[in-house]
């Protein structure tokens, strides 16, 4: 533990597998917290999740765990049980915070839980609002957004890549014990939260817009391909294969585009012929598909290193559609997010690891390791009053 | 401001467009906080993105900025940006906070706002790790994520339809504010914080074991359309057109799916007949399309409603695919997420709005109304010490 970071001192009990409830133990404890990560004997059933390492060992656990001690108990057991009772409990003050993602098991309920710790912080993550089982993968399918995902032709709905609802959720999670922990410090009042990964879902498709509009005007946006909706951005294959991802939102970004691209006339022409004004963002939205095409020969006519040379000139928007691997030769050459590093790892051998993505000034932390399920166990019950464990 | 809120008392400043920054800001104001948006004379350039209301008015920028007070300031004037000084020192111990995604102006820099607050918490968006811009849209692609999202065989990079960076970013930025505050309230030091849009996207694809694996196999994960990564979960089409994901992460899931489906039998002399063991999730992986294939004609021989009904009994995890008008319909109906409603809003009519993800048990709160440009200017500037405002 880091004494310098700002949660330093705060103790949280996690019991939870997958991806919301254990990223939000990391995002806490990347910021200085001690997670204690409580599985059943065996491990959950994200133990052995993919990708794995060399040895078999999940690169997957081993990154949402990062930084946590763990500790295996017999949770099917009465012991057990009452040992992640004594667990929670304590802390003293900077005690009495859980996470999990289990719902509907007596000895896991706030009920129970709040007889011990009466000023308990516990956040449940949820799948469904009423408490169905759900996960990632379901919620976004129902949530509407894959029906907006990919090409603008396609045959059907396409699932976002990035469990974006679990992440979410997590955060949110974080969020939700810190500032319940400053109610509880001003107040003794501990706090029984609840997070949806429906309601997430929803409520951020409510904020960008996305449902008010659907309610507004009866229809779905449709799915648009690469393009952005209600602003110009666009999808620009390049001579060598490579492609760019080409944004303007502002009117000074759409201008330095036409003038990259010595497309300003022709514009101007269609600009009039259409009566309409591409220097508003919803206009140039309308008609990006020929916008797009009148873009697009200055890009097809120029190889990747030409093109980021020239649009590294302007004030346009841009990167290159890479790959992982991409990311990660760059990474290697110390050209890409100070926050990811190569670290040795007992059963990894060289694996790249983050800190978190938050940055002192100009400071990124050094990337902890991740434990051995239950190497913790011993350690952790050994501080519990008068222990003894089970 | 509801005192019952956690955050109730919290006075933080934002400075910024877009989602990141504002979405920090409301996720803050869900929780209680009193959030300050400042813009230039005219709004921002976000003021009119899409979508947009019946009257012109932003759906947008309405979701993202609800609950908030609203001032306008001339920013491009020193006289303006001196009381933006003022602002962002006031408030006492639960004030000097400030959010922006504005770097490398001299007036809005973390040295000189120090000067007049020197335990100032300042969290700062940027875009790319090293300070150049960049916008969701371009960080995704340079993530790698678009080459590992759409169809199996489709032809090139597919961009999420959700900006979960510029989202993750925001509710990190939230979570570092409380974090710092914490802090501050227990060292007396302020914090200078930033959070490179860049950033989070590295982090959450190091953690979630995307960049591990293209860092140990040399290679980067494919697209692989609406299949699970490392399990089973496919999109399975209905006799009338619809669509549902099924998930079976776990053997009990797995095991009721082929019940479920008539298809053990098959499904077992396959298993011996290829050497593999579907129990384990990795081989449901491996196999996926054969195992797609030999489930989706249950699928295909049913309705929406005969399949839901039949899933409902199972243990299998899923849910139909559904549009942003579906998504309506069922909160207009009682059946959707609690933290969603419709309520009246001047220059909307009716329209749909969020409380944010978190619930209290099983209370969920009412959302506010967001403002209109500047309405809260006088107000918020007639409480600065000595004010005579500019």
């Amino acid at each position: 533990m880091d004494r310098a970071l700002p949660l330093a001192g705060l103790r949280v009990i996690e019991v939870g597998s997958f991806i919301a409830v254990p990223a939000a133990g990391l995002a806490l404890s990347q910021l200085g917290a001690r997670v204690i990560r409580v599985d059943p004997v065996g491990g959950a059933p994200d133990i052995g999740r993919w990708p794995l390492g060399r040895d078999g060992r999940s690169l997957y656990w081993a990154g949402l765990n990062r930084g946590k001690e763990s500790v295996v108990l017999d949770l099917a057991g009465p012991a057990g049980q009452a040992t992640l009772r004594r667990l929670v409990s304590a802390g003293g003050a900077a005690g009495g915070i859980l996470l999990s993602n289990i719902a509907g098991k007596p000895w896991l309920s706030d009920e129970l839980l709040r007889q011990d710790r009466p000023d308990l912080i516990y956040v449940q993550v949820i799948g469904q609002s009423d408490g169905g089982s759900a996960v990632d993968y379901t919620i976004n399918a129902a949530s509407g957004l894959a029906y907006a995902t990919g090409p603008e032709d396609g045959p059907g709905p396409v699932n976002q890549a990035l469990p974006a609802w679990d992440l979410l959720a997590a955060s949110h999670t974080a969020l939700a014990v810190l500032a319940a922990l400053r109610q509880r410090e001003s107040t003794g009042e501990g706090a029984f939260l609840r997070i949806a990964l429906q309601d997430v879902a929803a409520s951020t498709l409510t904020t960008l817009g996305y449902l008010p509009e659907a309610h507004l005007r009866l229809r779905s946006r449709p799915a648009h391909g690469n393009y952005l909706y209600g602003t110009f951005g666009a999808d620009m294959p390049l001579s060598d294969g490579g492609r760019i991802m080409v944004v303007a939102l502002t009117a000074r970004q759409w201008d330095s585009l036409l003038e990259l691209t010595g497309t300003a006339r022709a514009v101007t022409a269609l600009e009039a012929a259409l009566d309409a004004d591409f220097r508003a963002e919803g206009d140039r939205y309308l008609h990006r598909h020929v916008l797009a095409a009148l873009l697009r020969p200055w890009f097809a006519a120029r190889s990747m290193e030409q093109a980021a040379a020239a649009l590294g000139g302007s004030r346009v928007l841009w990167a290159p559609f890479r790959r992982f691997t991409d990311v990660v030769r760059d990474l290697g050459q110390g050209r890409g997010s100070p926050v990811v590093a190569e670290m040795a790892e007992e059963g990894f051998g060289e694996i790249l690891a983050t800190s978190g993505p938050v940055r002192r000034g100009d400071a990124s932390g050094r990337p902890a390791r991740a434990p051995r399920l239950g190497e913790d166990t011993d350690s952790v019950l050994s501080e519990l009053p008068g222990s003894g464990h089970d």
